[in-house]
């Protein structure tokens, strides 16, 4: 198995208070978004705090998505991490659109690949 | 809650073959390395894959430790993601001890305060 992984790392401004409150419509967001990207779900693991916010994580053959939301910032911080052939843009870009971003931040980081570096952030602010 | 977080992503080069494939070992190791930077654990998922490797994660209060082993190549790819008062470095460094690494490239990531930038890489090479 090659180590050369491709992770997406992408924060999520403006989102829905509700959507980022809601545990069980984020699993099923991330969930979706590892199947919409080819990739085999092995562990799915979510946790709701109080008051708010939701933390949870897709374990993929492939390597991971996580998500920790802030409703009371609108706010969600997502990794998605791929390797293989997958591309952990189709995920991040399916979970952003589900949560109701109206800006966000991506940034890719090549991994296993030697000194880390990052790709040029792209921001995507709707109108 | 703030949204500021540091994030730690580390490439362990190097590392015990028969470590980065003993998924007990992993599991405890990071349910250590998270006790004793102080986090709070709140779910814990790893998946062993044939015929080698493991993927898994600790859900924190404070975000999530991820690791992805490649024991093939000595190699593991760790993230450490803290908020609040946590050093993710603790983490970092006690799992990348543990694993035995011999040489690794570290470097922290800021997340939930605009626009991502990456710290300086840090190298650390064992004689």
């Amino acid at each position: 198995m090659e180590t050369m992984g491709r992770h997406v790392i992408a924060e999520l401004w403006q989102c829905e208070f509700d959507k980022l409150n809601d545990m069980d419509f984020i699993e099923q967001t991330f969930v979706d978004a590892a199947l919409k990207s080819g990739a085999e779900i092995r562990e799915v693991a979510f946790h709701k705090f109080a008051p708010q916010g939701v933390s949870g994580v897709v374990i993929i053959s492939e390597s991971h998505l996580t998500i920790h939301s802030f409703p009371e910032h609108g706010y969600a911080s997502i990794d998605v991490y791929t390797c293989g052939d997958l591309n952990p843009n189709v995920a991040a870009d399916y979970i952003a659109e589900a949560l109701g971003s109206q800006h966000r931040e991506v940034v890719e980081v090549p991994r296993g690949m030697g000194p880390v570096s990052l790709g040029k952030t792209k921001v995507i602010a709707s109108a």
